[in-house]
Formats: structure tokens, C-alpha cells, sequence
């Protein structure tokens, strides 16, 4: 479980740290992101514009692969305007790298204000979402292929092929949101009381604490 | 399982009908949606607004107690611009009313598109949604009481008290959706496979196929 | 007069204290208002997300019935982001309860930033709206019934049952401004000329002068 | 009163005409609307690109004054995409040229859609707004300067000059919607029970008889 | 060169004045920018709503024309909320004069934020502007005529009458932004490689190396 | 010439095409684009959603490398929602893949309705954009990086590396727009007059007669 925890850990100080943001029209130019303000809204505080420079718009944090050697074998390396890309500050975007283990999952989760396009870098991917119908859209992508998740629905990424993955997501809002289901839903803290997950998911609470456990819960 | 298939079809039905919807800002002081129209686009075609009068801006059929007696106890009635209130087309607004039997659960679910605000007509509830972070902020919330959740995070009521409890939700998107997290994973069609339930949940496979038939899939 | 005046004055304060507010897309998965936070924009700070719990999500304020021991007979209780629903801040809603008296009229007024949808909880009102064409727009609308007063047009509810009357209106803008169309003529503040409302109403001036001292001007 | 009921079913058609438009951000580089189209939505339906050319997008139907030999002295000359100008359809913008003859009042009005910046092409026009406060906002502006109409607002022109005046009036909503206050109130067909008139105007059931008789209803 | 400076100096000052302002919905009745304020985000802080009156909403500074005594012989006299006219703020719109002497082009530029409705207050003007496709739409515009330029494409507007002309631009946003795109290539800081000229106007670098002297660069 | 007009027919005939499409929020869960249809409005026509698949999702069409044998040693491939990826309709984004031979340029050019991030897939870019300041913001981007081109303002690439480049456009619109300023300016049909052009870029007529040439005009 060590392993399991670092990860969503790790994901857990990402939503932390990018919990302050904004996404309406662009008004100026840009409006490099000042991570170091102390004022919290819906957005963030530009830096002196007399300072930035083309620097700011660039960013290299997507070169290096990410350690997949943890618990679900994939790592996720964000380009956000609230963590490590202010330049994307205002400008409705937001990236990231995705690095897969051979036959490692990020497991269905939702983006609760963006629509995801992405691109394997590497690989192949057996991806889908699910519709609120409860109709599955999976497809099988690989290198150069791209594959659209609207805005808000369940969805996963499943590396089926014979060597790790990579891949290039890129959302329509600087802070979309992740939001991991069976760890938003067993791993929550509070944690959520069994009776509301036994009858969600039609099983004895036995069944739930057992779930629960494997989220460090 | 009859009940239960049966309530979830329900939901399946209201999602079909409402699959064609649009929230931009109205233009027009209305568009009463023509629900005869066979042109499919991001939103409905209105009515001739000479016929348009006064009760199409009224909408009855919240008056009724919903129907219980299913396999989860709730019962969902839907104002929706796509299904039988028109004059909420280009409003931004739709709402529901939702019947619990005593003890009944409305599993967590997400509304991709929308906020909601919850108001409770009669009873006891015990909500809570859980955030990026995977933090849960829960409430018991009474007659009279609202509640907001917001827009895109999982959440669900329960009703803890010792009688029916109904319900009021109103949300910012004429067609908000309604994603039932368990149903979605675990009673899409096709399918989702065993392996990616099995490890987004860290359970055996055997369980994943019990956990399906719960819900008919 | 007196009475008149105070339920007036009433509904100045709750202008003046929601004045500073802001509806684009929500950025964050929520941001619960700072209302100590002297800053002014288009919004509302921040308050530290650390210290959010459930209950910033939960309003209790609509439970009791407002006072309408007033000269119209009318009281609006209201559940919004900038005055006592902080959690609302950012997430594009707010609500209020509208108790009436018997035979009470909540006078003809428009959102000039929303849509609103009222829902009945007792009693039986009659309600229209008036379209840019002069077009008026009745119902009568009782308990469990709801009607849509589309963005901006004027509009009103009046109390005709034999009981007094309850609604919950719920608008699709945190902030969407209240503007009672009599009061803003006839009794604003500087006095707008009586030579603009003797046209504007095809009236003598000296009958300006008799309905402006209805409204204490 | 002929002359008057002139005046207002004027305006009253065009609000028919223009009642199908639509606001959300362009999509294409334009969309010059076909006015001939029957299809009815948020929007207008585009001419075929192809046999666009610069004239589209040129208007000159407001070089000529309007004829204020009218009741209440005041002409209206639209450019409005679904009415006269469809080079204007999805661009977010309208116009108006107004002309007032000397003393003439354009009566107290809110546009439900949109904000007005209007300039003073000729003469001395004495303007203000309402705000949600009852608060009111005057000011006298002459050839050249600009005032600013929040959005929703009531407002008013009036010429206190001793010349003809002519303004611009610009809107940010390809069709934003007039509604005259005393127009829509006292003049709207179905009528609005007297009762309703008598309490939000305070002033006896009489007084709204001899009010609407200038209104023709 | 001196006064070809001077002109784009005057420009370039504008537009670091104006880079910091904010076009989302106006969540308030108007929210004043106060001008003085140090905090940098995608808005301008209003000032306190008390002190505000109608002279804030009043802009007087169009009505004198502006000095084309340059190298251009033309002068943009701006009323932006960033500016000059801070009752714009939160509203959607800005507003210039123009001034061209006979002869004279306010070159081919865009407004990466707006759309803009030109009118002419004098003289006859040759404007036109080139969509996605190259297709070029011209047209001659004079007095009381106006002409819309779509969102973020070229255009540019031509003096070809005998006489000084004057135009009124209203754009829908509050900081459009303005880029001329003869100095923006040619004559940026730090200058563009001349081999990108080059090969962009299919021009050896010798001739860039001549224009860009035009420009100062 | 042959060539290059090769080169750019072919963008033109991608501006043609994606001529119909729009981008307000989803209102559907997606909103697969019927590309047969022949309505024309701020948007495209869904295809019946009962036949949608995975499939309508994926794109497959970026695998390969396109064609750098032209004038400006430059490919793009686009993945459009009204072109070749129906799927992306209503869903806010679009994606290209670009080629660039060694040495090639992409030219100046803007995107009027979107941001830009442009990850590079293999070899070395020399990359900026100029913002409304005519100050220039340039960066040299390696495999791995991404840089960001706010929303509509001038901006290039340029494979300064020793072997062919390849990078990933994402924008945040379905229909960004993508106007090359010296085609759009020299290139025009009709032609712009050299008038025009002589004075915006500071040079004689016959130098911009000899331009013209260069872009077929």
C-alpha cells in the first residue's frame, strides 16, 4: 500500500496546489501567473509584465519521463498554470505527461470542468469514457493517434501493449480538475460511511472495508 | 435485480430524450423548445413564438410524489428543457424533484455540466460531495435547508430520517447530465473489462463480476 | 409610510451588501467567500480552502418564514454568495424565499443578470412576465408548480390564494441583482425629474408628484 | 393617442422581427445571416460564404434621420442582424441611431442582454441609469462624449436642448432586447389586472384605468 | 523617422497602459476600476460603489479631434476602461475616436480580443479587411455609415476623400488589444530574425534590413 | 511559384472547409458532427447519437508525416472537428500536426478565436510571438517542450535544428482560425492596393508590386 499512497499523494498535493485558478476570456495579452500572491480567487495574480519574458511562455517540464515505479505504474507530470506553467495563466489550457508501466491503468477518473484531448506519444492505449447513459466508448490508440474525452465524463487509460506508454494531455480549462473515482469514493477523508458505498455499489460493508483498505482508508 | 434494472432504464430513458440540449446565453427573450424538430445540435429548435403564452413557462408535473418503490428507493422527476418543460430552451436552468423512501440512497453521481443547488421540501438528508483532493464535506441538511454542489464533483443524499424525504434540485445548464458512478463503471454497455475495474478498485476480478451483476451487466 | 419604507430599505441593504460579486466558470472546485476581504472586483475572494468544511456548503437561513408584517406584505429572505451563503461564491447561483401575505404582490421588477426559476411551496400565485414585444405572459401557479421568468424581462408574483403563500426562486447568476421597476422610477434617489416620469407615464406632472411620495421621494 | 400607438407597434415589429438571434462567441470568421431562412433557434442561419463580399458587412441605413413626427418625438433606426444588418449575425454587436426631436424623452428602458455605450452625434441630451439600489445616476452629455448604460439597467434619454438631437446607441448582444417600462406595464396585451398595477404604483384602480387609456390597451 | 516614431510610441504607450483589464459577465450593477490600484489579474479592482456617480459613467474625452500632425496623420483618441473611461470596467465594451488627415491609413492591424463596429462621424473612407481564406472585403464607407470588422481578423481603414474624415470604433471588449502588423514584424523589440522576414514576405534580407529601418527597429 | 501556391491553396481549401462550425459550452454529452448537412449557423449538425461509436472519437489521421515537398518546406495536418474529426464538434478544441522541413518557417500568423500550445514531437524550433507592444517574446523549444501563443495575437516557428521537425498544435477552439499575415496582406483576392500596402509597410508601390508577386497575386 506504501506505493498505492505515494501516488495518490502525489496527486493529492497537485489539487492542492493548483486549487487557485481561473478561467474567463483572456482580457490583456497574458497575465503570467504570480504564484507567490498571497490573495486567493477565482484566478491568479499576474507578475509585472515589464518583467516577463519569452521564457515565460516556455516550458520544459515534459521532457523527462516520469517514475512509474509506484503502485499503479503511471505518473502524471502537470503543466499548469497554478503549479509550474504560470504562463498559461488566463489562456484556457492547461498539459500534461502522461507515463505508462506495460499494463498500467490510470484508472477512470473525471476532469470536472474541462473536455481532454490526447495524444500518444508512445505505445498503445486502450482507452474509453462512458456516457450518462451508461453507454462505453473504448478504442484502441497508439503512437500519433489522438482521442477526445468530453467534458466531464468518466473515462481511462489502460497501457495493453508490450513496452510502457506515454502520452500528451491536453484540457480546455488552466485548472480542470482530477478526480479519481474509486479514490474519491473509498479513499475520501472523512472517509464516507460504509451503508452510502454498500448501497452504491450493491455490496456488504464487509466488502466495502476491504475496498477502503486498498485506499489507505 | 427487475427493480433495480428497471429504475436505472429510467434514468436511461430521461438521458436519451435529453441528448439534445444548448446553454449559451439566450438571445432571444425565448425560445420555447419545439420537441417535434428533427434538426440535432447543440440545443433545440424553438416553437413560432406566436403560439407561445403563459403556460409554457409553467411547469406541473413536480407536483407529484415520484414513485418509490424500486430497487433504490428514489425516484427522480425531471423539468427539463429536452423532455417535457420547453420553455427552460436557452434559460441556463433545469431542475428535478427527487422522492426518497426512509433509508433510500441517490448514489454518488456527478453532473458534468452543471452546479446544483439542493433543497430540501420534506425529511432528513445526510450529503456530502468529495473534491479533487479527495476530501469529503458532508452535512445533514433539513426541511427548508439547501445545499450546493459544485459543478462536476461526485456527490450523493441519503435519506437518514425516519419518514420520505423530497427534495428540490436546481441546476445552471438546461441539460446538466446525470452520471451515476457505479452504474457507469460497473453497468456500462459494452462492457468495461474486468482487469480495469479490478484495478482501479485493487480487487480480484472474481469480485468485479459479482459487483457487475448487481447491475444487470 | 413607515412600513412601506422599511421593507424598501429592507431590500436597498441587501443591494448594497451584494454588490461586490462575479459569475464566470468556476475555476476551482469551489471557492467559499472571504466576506472580511477588502478587496472589490468582479468577485469574491477566497476564504483559506484548508479551513472548508461541509457546512460552508449547507444554508439553514431559508428555514423560517420572513416577517411580512410590511406594507407590501412580502418578505425576501435571500441565500446568496456576498451576504450570508458564502459557499455559493463562484458557482454561477443563488436562492431566496419569498414569503407573502395574503392578497400580497411582489411588485413588477426584473434580474438584469438572470433567469429565475420559482418553485412553489405553498399557497397559489398568480405570475407573469412581459416580453419586449408587450407581450404579457400569466399563470397561476400553486404548490409543487414552477415558472421561468426569463432573463432580464419584468415580471411579478401575486399572492391570490386564501392563505399566505411560499416560493423558493432559484437564479442562474450568484449575483443577479434585484430592480423593482416602481421603486427605481418613482423613488430613486437623487429624484429623477418629474418631466422624464410625466412622459414616460403619459401623466400630469402633479400625478408624478402623488406617486413619488408612495415611494417616500 | 394614434400617434402614439404608431410609435410603440413600430417598435413592437421590430422586436417581432428580430426575436431569433443568437450571442455566443463567433465560430467562424463570419456568418452573414439568411433572414429568409424558417429554421427558429438561438441564432440566425448563414448565407452561403461564397457569395459574401465587403457589402455585407457595410450599413447604411443610418445616414438618413429618422421621422420623429410621433407622438413621443423620438425615431429609432435599428441595425440589427436579424432585422436589417445580418453582416452583424454572431459578432456580439448592434446598433441604433436614435433621433430626438427638442424636448422629446426615449422613456425609461432596460436592455435585458446587454450593456450600451451611446454617443452624442448632435445636441445635448440629459441621461441616467437606475441602479439595484434605487440609486440614480445622472448626467448631461453633448456632441461627442459617450455614457455607458450597465447591463439591465433602466435608463433614459432626454433632450433638454434647444435643437434635434441624434445619438448612436452601440450594444455588446446582436440582439439585446428594449423594454419600455411604462409600455410593458401599462400597455402589455393580455393587459395586467389592474390590481397588480394600483399596488406596485400605489396609486387607486382608477388612476391605472386612466394610465393604460394613454397605452392603448 | 521622428514623427513615425512618435506615432507608434504613442501607440505602444496606450497599450502597455490598458494590459491590465478583465471581459467576463458583469456580476455587479458596475464596478468602477480604480485606476490606482497595484493588484494585477485579469480585471481592474472597482473603487468604492458609494463615491460613484453618473459623471463616472460620462466620457467627454472623444469630443475633441485628435492632433494627426504625425507621420501617419492619423490619431486614436481611446476611452478605455484601463485608461481613461474606468466606468467601462466589467461591461464588455471600448470605445476610440479616430482622426485621418486626407490621405491617410491607420494601417492593417487586429484586435485579438473583439470585434469592432466602425461608424463615420465625417468624410469617406476605403475599408475592407481578409478573412481565414485570403479573401479580401472592401467597401467605401462615409458619413453615417458603419462597417464591422469580425473578430481578431486584418483590417485597415483609408482616407480616399478630399477632406480630413473622423470615425467612431466600439469594440466588445474592454481591452481588444490592437496589433499593427507591419510594426509588430517589423519593427518588434528585440527585433525578429531577418531570415523569418524574409522568408515570411518571400523578400531577400536586404529589403527586410530597409523596411525595418521604417520602423525604427 | 508553382509551389508555393500549392502550398497555399492547400491552407485554403482547410479555411473553406472548417468555414461552418462553433463553440459554446457542450450541452450534450458529445455532438459527433454530420458533416453531409447542409445547415449552415454558428456550429455543425449532430449525427444521430444512437450510431456513435469509440471510433468518432479517435483520430487517426496524425500518424503520419505530411508532405514537406513545397515552397515553404511546411505540412499541416489538421484534425478539425469540421473537417476530418467530427468528434471534436462542441467540444472547445482542435489539433494539428505540423512538419517543418530543416530550415523551413511556419510564417507570422495568428489564430483570431483561440490560444495555441504547441508541443514539439521531435527536433528544434526557434519560436514567438509578438504581443500588442510590438515587444517580441522568442524561445528556442526542443522534443518535449511546449510553448504557449495567447489567443489571437502574431506568432512563428522556425526549424533552426539540423534535422525535419515535427510538433503537436492544440488550440481552445473547434475552429481556432488561422490567417498568414503577409499571404493574407500581399495575397489577397481582390487584391488589396498597393496604396495601402506602400504606406502600412513603409516602403514604394513597386516594392510591393514585386511582393505580390512572390504570393501570386
Amino acid at each position: 500500500m506504501g506505493k498505492l499512497l505515494f501516488a495518490f499523494v502525489a496527486l493529492g498535493l497537485l489539487a492542492t496546489t493548483v486549487v487557485i485558478a481561473a478561467d474567463s476570456d483572456p482580457i490583456n495579452d497574458f497575465c503570467v501567473a504570480d504564484l507567490t500572491s498571497p490573495i486567493l480567487f477565482n484566478g491568479l495574480v499576474c507578475k509585472d509584465p515589464a518583467t516577463v519574458t519569452g521564457a515565460d511562455f516556455a516550458f520544459t517540464g515534459l521532457e523527462k519521463a516520469g517514475d512509474t515505479n509506484n503502485s499503479i505504474g503511471v505518473a502524471i507530470t502537470p503543466g499548469f498554470a497554478g503549479v509550474n506553467f504560470p504562463g498559461l495563466n488566463t489562456q484556457g489550457l492547461s498539459v500534461a505527461r502522461v507515463d505508462y508501466a506495460v499494463g498500467a491503468l490510470l484508472p477512470p477518473h473525471t476532469h470536472p470542468r474541462a473536455t481532454e484531448l490526447l495524444y500518444v506519444i508512445q505505445g498503445e492505449l486502450y482507452v474509453g469514457f462512458v456516457d450518462t447513459n451508461d453507454k462505453f466508448y473504448p478504442a484502441v490508440i497508439r503512437k500519433g493517434d489522438v482521442y477526445v474525452f468530453p467534458r466531464g465524463l468518466v473515462h481511462f487509460q489502460f497501457n495493453i501493449g508490450k513496452s510502457p506508454a506515454v502520452a500528451l494531455g491536453v484540457l480546455n480549462s488552466q485548472n480542470p480538475g482530477v478526480q479519481l473515482m474509486a479514490n474519491a469514493l473509498f479513499g475520501a477523508q472523512p472517509t464516507i460511511m460504509d451503508a452510502v458505498l454498500a448501497k452504491a455499489f450493491i455490496i456488504p460493508t464487509s466488502e466495502v472495508e476491504i475496498i477502503k483498505k486498498g485506499f489507505g482508508a
